[in-house]
């Protein structure tokens, strides 16, 4: 993709426009800064702090941000980015060019898929997921299958995302009950699985409940920045005496990427967004599964996952949403080796053990 | 609105469904859920777990939910409303029944429209509110603006949602300058002004500036779920020891509502789901103004501010996003007293005092 900008100061974003493009980016760029008309503001502040508008056609605009604009961290960086024009009919986010590392002052992912790669042990093979379903099973319940694929050789075993309190396993007891029996687990088979249980629970909670899944041995966290917001997810990357890899679910983030002329395209918020905010493994529905996702748009967030943006590390897509066994030799034509498989019911088909076990050779043996 | 079920435990909601209803209602009721193939789950779990369908037509389908599922707070109410059916195309919320208070677990705004009414002093007109503006003022000018609203008697006066942390103004220093000089122009003048301070802070900070603002004398909060996450305002409206309004900006919330044949219904993403996080006040963008909401969407969100939900107090909509002093009279029309007037920056065009004082005048008159 061409560059938008040269000012690695600035942060440049192309917004799609159906409709009169002009009248559209003089809006976005007074809406996403001063939300003020723009006339009565003192001229240093037109030049310097109201977006400028770099390029435009036909179908869109680029407009850039000075550095004192998104100042202060990832939820200004989203304000400006998409806040206000989110309520906008007929505009979508299609490019985004960071500033520079320091000036954009985000650290992304702790892990990335190198660092995801060096903890599981598995250093070119495509990783694997699942999760613990379904709900209305008992905490033994969830853990006993939690062992059973852990010794089949499946990665990272996360919640089912909507897993929170409810009364049939609530969370201090699932936590506490899958993380022991994962490591009993992997003691058992030599495996290196790691439990990641679903951080669906209330707001102020959500620090103090991450540190207390560490202590009791979980292997990472499941985040839902849908719900969660984007930012907590990234205070929980930036967390040194955290330090746990962090996956992100979609929930509540489809709005934002669905319609087609409305929204953040799907590689700019399922992948760069989640890197920005410190997601080592970004969970999206594949296409031709339960949803409606493209394999352009599956292809789009596979590249944001990975290209050179500001210093970031890399996220591993993590496609999922109805996967099965049969299509892994798809899966990987599509996504490569850096790719974490998620398949959650289709293990459940059948044998539990032998259905993990055989997803564990194919991804061997690709 | 006709009722959507008599059972007062489950949560019922309404989706409109552009296209083959009876699949995607299969699909709702068991994404929202289990996100397991059904046939797999125990019986009793298929029963009693999955979402159960109440009603079908040709618009759409009414599926219920048990208070299991809905379990463990906000984050996970939404989760099943609009979770992983947000990745749908073609699906959306349009009226949802809430179990009874008792069953729900969540004690909504803290104030409410009356409460709202009792801080102000101001028993029955439309109350008035105003931004700080523009990005790039010093924290004294916006400081010496804010006294000057304050005396003119507008009632509320909060940071445009995108003001920070940035250099022009840092957030510390701009609270602690805006809470002294409305202060000091309340006991000038006689008025009970409150200023709201923007929470558009990093997510590991929010509780503590909160409690931050509330020291150094704010009156309120301006939270922006879209960003921090619905949850985090509902923690900052239940905590007793802060005891603040809060007032809810939409910013990032466009995606959720803009696209005509996905998200959720004005009314209920912007009053309801505001409601039960805790929002006394709702801002939206008016009718007429820099966005493109209509007449219609704007009352549905008025009339979702002000009904009968599970015992939960109202929240004020606050219509505001281009409103002028001219058309106070329509918009006064349309939602009637119980408002709040949100005017930014045509109150600067020409003299400010004046003009805020005008505004004043004419809530008085009308």
């Amino acid at each position: 993709m061409s560059e938008l900008g040269a000012d690695p100061t600035r942060l440049y974003v192309r917004y799609a426009v159906a409709g009169d493009v002009a009248a559209v980016a003089e809006a976005i760029r007074v809406e996403q800064t001063i939300e003020f008309p723009a006339d009565l503001a003192p001229e240093w502040i037109q030049q310097e702090v109201v977006g400028r508008v770099e390029s435009q056609d036909e179908d869109g605009v680029v407009i850039s941000f000075a550095p004192g604009v998104y100042a202060g961290g990832l939820g200004q960086v989203l304000n400006v980015l998409w806040g206000n024009v989110s309520l906008f009919e007929g505009v979508r986010v299609v490019q985004v060019q960071l500033p520079a590392a320091e000036h954009l002052g985000l650290r992304g992912p702790r892990f990335g898929g190198a660092g995801m790669r060096e903890l599981l042990g598995a250093p070119s093979r495509p990783l694997l997921a699942t999760a613990l379903k379904p709900m209305g099973s008992s905490s033994d319940e969830l853990a006993a299958t939690a062992a059973v694929l852990a010794e089949a050789g499946i990665d990272l075993i996360k919640d089912d995302h909507s897993l929170g309190d409810q009364p049939w396993s609530t969370w201090r007891e699932r936590v506490a009950r899958c993380t022991e029996t994962v490591r009993e687990a992997n003691e058992r088979a030599g495996t290196a699985a790691r439990y990641l249980p679903s951080l669906n629970v209330p707001a102020h909670e959500v620090f103090e409940r991450a540190h207390e899944a560490k202590e009791l041995g979980a292997g990472g966290l499941l985040v839902l920045p849908g719900i969660s917001g984007f930012d907590t997810m990234r205070a929980l990357a930036d967390d040194d005496d955290l330090g746990l890899p962090i996956m992100s679910h979609p929930s509540m983030l489809g709005s934002h990427v669905v319609n087609p002329a409305q929204g953040l395209d799907h590689g700019i918020l399922l992948g760069l967004v989640n890197r920005l905010a410190g997601a080592d493994m970004a969970v999206f529905p594949n296409a031709g599964g339960r949803f409606g996702f493209s394999v352009e748009q599956c292809a789009q967030i596979r590249d944001e996952c990975a290209a050179e943006r500001a210093g970031l590390a890399s996220a591993l897509p993590t496609p999922g949403g109805g996967m099965t066994l049969e299509r892994v030799p798809e899966i990987l034509d599509l996504f490569g080796q850096d790719v974490v498989l998620l398949i959650g019911g289709a293990l459940h088909r059948g044998d539990l053990r032998a259905n993990a076990t055989a997803l564990r050779e194919a991804v061997e043996t690709h």
